[in-house]
């Protein structure tokens, strides 16, 4: 039920989902903030309290932030491309920044703690979606944002760029979850099955997380939610290859 | 590069994403194999080693066979739709039955041995997705196997289907990641940290498995590799709702 070129009717129901997911990234937020104040200590860089500024830098960062990105194109439908692109790509620069400081926190905790660095799944997977997530930006940058490229290059790389972002962004959601069980097992190890009270609240923050990664992903794949097709759009999906070969568009 | 009704040539590519999604799936059921039995003694429903029934099974039924159903619409192209659904259905039962072993065991296992229940992200997002998954099952069965339902209902439902299908399978290969984690941590505890060959191992399999979830993922969300359109299916993506209502199509 999409309408075409110029300024369309907001699709019935998004704005709903969108107020719910933001609803749950923000409780994801303050649940990790509040795991972190009640059973952790709280926060502080000059300390052993360093640790706990990574988990939550990365949920602001690469959970709330990431997933907010992504759905830029879903609730700003009618605003320039060229204004919603800046918006998507600053987002993301934030939450980069972000998640970088929650990275320097933990490795420089374990510099200071002796600990090893890089062993364990959560670590793997956590560098792995961090340097994809940059690799990501840098190349969405240079298609999208820098005028160079052409509208046949745009339209070949488009769908890769989102496929590849919401598996980034699945991805980084996964990694927080085995973080979030790795920090539990390390502190409460048996104590796990007495359903302690933090126990149970950082597994509820687990389902919170994953939930709000399954609306972030629903509201960005339902097939009439997608963004209006404007000018620049319409030449990209008739998946002309060769016509505006070497044509840079400078959007709206 | 959709090629219309009936024998369509198999989109480019697709064939090699196929294969290499099928190497993955059996390398990680190979090495959940080579885990269990290098390092955790092997597997048999009568004794301790029960437990390791639960990974197996979890890994064959609700990750490999799970993955390999979604894709069936990608892989048999030309057969007829029946045909291509019943298959889809079958593997989906035969992931059902596998897992639901993998789950007998592990309560089981737990009685056997006092531990407590379902106190774990683990065993919350386990049995969340199970849940899931039976309901999938039961309500795409109703739909679209079961003769009852209108095109327009069909319509309706299938991008709904398509959407949770996919979300519970991510789910799975998250869930099964925790597991593994938690598997990891219980035994090795601060050995993990000292880069020991069953932890390099089991990461290593980690990683395979978020691999496979993106490779189905990827060949199941091309939009130039889904099914060409058959009679059956034109008519649904007409999406009209009331025209057809009530009438249910024997579907080729």
């Amino acid at each position: 039920m999409e309408s075409g070129v110029g300024t369309a009717a907001v699709p019935r129901g998004l704005p709903y989902y969108v107020a719910f997911s933001q609803l749950l990234g923000l409780t994801v937020v303050a649940m990790t903030g509040a795991w972190l104040g009640l059973y952790r200590g709280g926060i502080a860089w000059k300390s052993a309290l360093q640790f706990n500024v990574h988990p939550l830098c990365m949920v602001i960062g690469l959970i709330f932030l990431q997933g907010d990105a992504l759905l830029v194109y879903r609730v700003f439908r009618n605003e320039a491309k060229r204004t919603t692109k800046v918006l998507h790509g600053l987002l993301h620069v934030f939450a980069f920044i972000i998640a970088l400081v929650g990275l320097v926190a933990v490795f420089n905790y374990h510099k200071k703690k002796g600990y090893a660095d890089l062993y364990s799944l959560h670590s793997w997977c956590g560098i792995l979606v961090f340097t994809l997530y940059f690799v990501q930006w840098l190349v969405g940058f240079s298609f999208f944002l820098f005028p160079g490229a052409s509208f046949s290059l745009r339209s070949r790389y488009r769908p890769q760029h989102i496929f590849f972002g919401a598996t980034i962004f699945l991805l980084s959601v996964g990694t927080a979850l085995l973080g979030l069980k790795e920090a539990l097992l390390f502190k409460l190890g048996t104590k796990y099955s007495t359903f302690t009270p933090e126990g149970v609240l950082a597994n509820i923050l687990g389902l919170l997380l994953a939930c709000f990664g399954v609306v972030v992903l629903y509201i960005l794949t339902r097939a009439d939610w997608k963004r209006p097709s404007q000018a620049e759009e319409q030449a990209l999906s008739m998946d002309f290859k060769t016509l505006t070969e070497g044509d840079s568009p400078s959007s709206q």
